[in-house]
């Protein structure tokens, strides 16, 4: 299976590379980083890069392709190179996928006309805005367009897929491999639980 | 707060990105990924490469240090010029830490000599040959040295460590921005409950 990650400037890193991470240690499975041309692409901090290795051109029919997300998302959505590519890559994909505000980067290619889908907290009420309708879990599949919430929650996403594009046991061995058994400190990570003051302060932080 | 990430070939990608996320998401601080020589640095799987923005030598004296784990490490605890940066910046951080294997790192540098760590559950009990005692818990505090199990603790790692280096209100708020309310498809990240079968598939993966 090769996954290709659209970069764009100032994606969110965890949204790309929680989901790299694991799809990338699944035997088989091929991940390659694309941008409209190749070369380093920033982060929202500014303060991280990842190298496209391959331009738009170079990759125009992976078998799944995962949109990020982070504040860059409002520019996306006006990138008609991006746009177009997601839009032809779409139509032969097995799977196309999102995390955080990546869906609305997919909804402006105009992907998720009548479908379910999620996206960051913040953001995931204004869904219905590109057409789809907003389902208030961690992860939603709809057919063959899966999109998770906000940033971390690429690596839940990664997981429950790959055990339905893959096998169950691939996933769980993934996810040992990553030690991934969370202990997060707080129990704060759920914004229908959270304070409104933490809430704003949450979204301060983003941009 | 000034937080250099040192990466070296075929460090794992989470390792890295999960504890950057985090952090560069607090007010005030700032992450710089660092190397021998500035420029992208490729992954353990070969598909991903993030760029250092700064030598060693450019940053001396950072306030942290954050060391990646992953197969490359095996290199990593014989590259003096790495060692040389960690020891003398270790003697100036606030905070000396590290993600998975980078333990290890720490450890050739010899600055887990007498002290509590850990690492990713494959090599965690080979800690007594750099001089450290082995902790099984997935965030070890001694003193200003913080080391985390595999790969997805660095999460925890920085929101733990964040709360405790600045205060637990941000660690709370940036763990909202990030949506880390997690929810894996298994309960199959923790080793001392993975079959036998499935922890030998898992380090298969790794390497």
């Amino acid at each position: 299976m090769h996954v290709a990650i659209p970069l764009y400037p100032r994606f969110t890193a965890l949204d790309a590379v929680g989901p790299y991470t694991v799809l990338a240690f699944a035997p088989g499975w091929t991940v390659t980083f694309v941008a409209a041309v190749p070369g380093p692409v920033i982060d929202d901090k500014a303060s991280l890069a990842i190298t496209a290795t391959a331009s738009f051109a170079d990759l125009p029919r992976p078998d799944m392709i995962l949109v990020p997300g982070g504040p860059g998302t409002q520019a996306a959505t006006g990138d008609q190179q991006l746009l177009s590519w997601i839009r032809a890559a779409h139509e032969h994909t097995r799977w196309t996928t999102s995390v955080c505000s990546g869906s609305f980067v997919l909804g402006a290619a105009g992907v998720l006309a009548g479908r379910k889908a999620t996206s960051h907290w913040g953001w995931a009420e204004q869904l219905p805005a590109v057409g789809a309708e907003h389902v208030k879990e961690r992860v939603v599949f709809d057919g063959k367009i899966v999109t998770a919430a906000g940033i971390s929650s690429g690596i839940d996403m990664a997981l429950t897929f790959l055990a339905e594009a893959q096998d169950e046991e691939t996933a769980r061995t993934v996810q040992l491999a990553i030690e991934y058994d969370p202990q997060p400190p707080f129990n704060a990570g759920n914004p229908h639980t959270a304070p409104a003051f933490r809430r704003e302060a949450a979204l301060n932080l983003i941009f």
